[in-house]
C-alpha cells in the first residue's frame, strides 16, 4: 500500500485536516497513452483483499492490460481516519466526511500523482458505487466508463435507516463507546457484534436461511454463520472509522440537494449498471428509475446467490457474475 | 377483561406459579349445544384491540354467531408476567415460559371454566399461530378446525435470530435493563426504541419505503413512521414480559424435539393456512412444506400490502385479506 500527501486538505464542510493522507494500492502498469488505468473504490468497511479478488490474470479486471487503482477512502483506517489521526481530529473528534472529499482526494491523487486525464473505467459497489457516481457527476471529462454494481447515486430510505440502524446506533449506544474516545476499539466489540447481527438479519437473501448455502461456505448452523462471518467482519474494525464511512454514506448525494435526475443527466460516461435480485440495500427497481436519467446507461438485473452480498464472491457463481458486469462495463 | 384463576400452575419446566391467572376477554355467547367457540390467541406484544378489529357484525367473526374467546398468554402483563407477579417470581426472576404452558392454561379456562368440550376453531397468528399449532397437535380431540394465518408450528431459523437479535439484545444490552430488575419500564425505552428501528427495518415489505403507503398510513417520512408505528408500538411495553414472551417463541415447538411432519401429521382439525406474500418472518414457501404433513390441510399464500404486518390491519385492503382468511377456516 502506498500514501499519497494531500498536505492541509480542506473538507467540503470547511473543516481542515491537516496532513491528510489517502492510502492506495496499485495493480499493472499505466501504459504511455495513460488512458488504460480504472479506479475502484471501496465499500464500508472493505479492505484491499476484497477488491482484488477481481483483480486477477484471466479476469476482466486484467492487471495486464489494465493499470487499476485502488483509491481507499477517508476512514479506512489506512487514509486519515478518526483511528489514525492526532489530536484535535482524533478519534471522537475527527470531523464527518462527504464522498465528495474522497473523490476529490482520490481525483488529486489520480490527477496530480499519477498525471492521468481520463480513466478507461470508474467503479465500485455499495460505498464504493456512491463514490462512482460522484466521480461521474462532478468529473464527467475525466471517465470514459462507469459501472454501479449493487449501488446508486444515494442510499434509499431503506438504506438511510439500515445505516442508522445497523451501523450507527449498536456503535453510540454501547456503554464503552465514550463520544469514540474509548481507549481501543475492542473495548466497543459488542456493540460491532451486534452490527453483525443485524447484518445477518437484513443482507443475506432468506435463502441462506433455508438451503445449504450456509453449509458450502463452512457453517454449520446459523449461530456459526453469523459469529464467524458477520461478526467476524465486524470485531475487526474501529468503531468511529465506520461511522465516519456511514455518515458519509448517508449524506451521500451527487446532486447535492439538487435534482437528481438532472444532476445523473449530466452525466457523459459510459454507464453500466448492474442490480442483483434480492438486493435490499440497492434493489433493483431503483436502479433501473436511475438508468433512466443517464444518457445511454444501460441496466441489467442479474440474478445471483447472495443479493447485495454477491460482491463478496462468497460462492464462485457469485464472482462470476461480478467479473461478468465488469467485463460488461469495460467493452462499453 | 375478566381472570380465570390457574392456582398453583406448574410449568413445564418445573417451576410452579403460585396463585397464576390468565386474564381474557369473550365475544358473543356460548350457545346451548357449546359448539360455537372459538379460541384466539394473541402474538407477541399484542393486545386484545389488535384482534378485536376482527370480531364484529358482519366480520367472519360475527359475535352474534360465535363465541370468541381471547385468552391472553402468560407474559402479556395481564395473565401472570413478570410485571405483576410478587416475589420470588418478580420482574427478572420470573421463570421462563413455553408455547405449551400457554395452550396448558388456555384449555383450561375452556374447560373448567367454560365446560367447552370441542371449539369451532383454534385461530392466530405469529406466536398465536405458535400457540394454535400446539393446540392442534396437544389436544386434537378438542379443535375441530384450526387456522394459521401468517405464522408457523416453529420460528424459522431467520425468525429465531429476529427473535434473539430485535426483541432480546436491545434489552439486554441496555445500560438500564439490570438483568431485568429495572425500577420502571420506561427506564429501559432507549432499548425498546431500538427494537422498534430494527423492525422498521425488517418487517415491512420495501414497498413501504418506496411508494405513498407510510404518507396512506399519516406518516410523512421514514422518520416519523418508525417513530410513530415502531417506536410507539415498543415503548408501552415491559421489557421483562417482551423477552418472556420471546424466549417462549424461541423454544416452541409442538414436536417437542421429535419429528414435526409427524406431530403435524397427527393433526385431526380442518386445517386452513394461510401465508403472506413478502412475509420473512413465516415465508410462504415455509407454510406450504407444513401444509403437506397435514392431513387435509387447505393451504393459500394470499397477496397483501404489508408482508407480516398484514394482520395489523394498517389498510382495508389488509384487514379484507385477514378477515376472508378467517371466513375460509370457519367454512372449512
Amino acid at each position: 500500500m502506498d500514501t499519497f500527501e494531500l498536505g492541509n486538505f480542506r473538507l467540503v464542510n470547511g473543516y481542515t485536516i491537516p496532513n491528510a493522507r489517502l492510502a492506495y494500492t496499485t495493480h499493472g502498469t499505466l501504459n504511455a497513452a495513460r488512458d488504460n488505468a480504472v479506479v475502484f473504490p471501496n465499500f464500508l468497511g472493505g479492505n484491499d483483499a476484497a477488491l482484488e479478488m477481481y483483480v486477477a490474470e484471466g479476469m476482466a479486471l486484467d492487471p495486464n492490460k489494465y493499470f487499476v487503482i485502488l483509491p481507499g477512502q477517508f476512514g479506512n483506517g489506512f487514509s486519515s481516519s478518526p483511528s489514525n489521526t492526532p489530536p484535535p481530529f482524533d478519534r471522537g473528534a475527527f470531523p464527518p466526511i462527504a464522498i465528495a472529499d474522497d473523490v476529490i482526494a482520490q481525483h488529486r491523487l489520480v490527477t496530480e500523482h499519477f498525471g492521468i486525464e481520463r480513466l478507461a473505467l470508474v467503479l465500485g459497489w455499495s460505498v464504493g458505487a456512491l463514490q462512482t457516481y460522484e466521480w461521474a457527476v462532478r468529473f464527467p471529462q475525466m471517465v470514459t466508463r462507469m459501472a454501479s454494481i449493487a449501488g446508486a447515486p444515494r442510499p434509499s430510505p431503506w438504506t438511510l435507516h439500515w445505516l442508522r440502524t445497523v451501523i450507527e446506533e449498536p456503535i453510540v449506544t454501547d456503554p464503552a463507546w465514550n463520544n469514540g474516545f474509548y481507549a481501543q476499539a475492542s473495548d466497543v466489540q459488542a456493540g460491532l457484534r451486534r452490527q453483525g447481527h443485524c447484518m445477518a438479519l437484513t443482507l443475506p437473501p432468506l435463502a441462506y436461511y433455508h438451503g445449504d448455502l450456509m453449509q458450502r461456505l463452512g457453517f454449520g448452523s446459523v449461530q456459526d454463520f453469523v459469529r464467524g462471518f458477520f461478526e467476524g467482519f465486524m470485531v475487526g474494525q474501529d468503531p468511529n472509522n465506520l461511522l465516519i464511512q456511514a455518515r458519509k454514506a448517508l449524506t451521500a448525494d451527487p446532486a447535492q440537494g439538487g435534482s437528481l435526475p438532472e444532476a445523473l443527466g449530466r452525466i457523459t460516461a459510459k454507464t453500466t449498471i448492474v442490480a442483483f435480485t434480492g438486493d435490499v440495500m440497492f434493489p433493483p427497481q431503483d436502479n433501473e428509475v436511475d438508468a433512466r436519467s443517464i444518457p445511454g446507461a444501460q441496466y441489467r438485473e442479474a440474478t445471483t446467490i447472495s443479493g447485495h452480498l454477491t460482491t463478496f464472491g462468497l460462492f464462485p457463481e457469485d464472482r462470476q457474475a461480478v467479473d461478468d458486469a465488469i467485463r460488461e462495463a469495460l467493452s462499453a
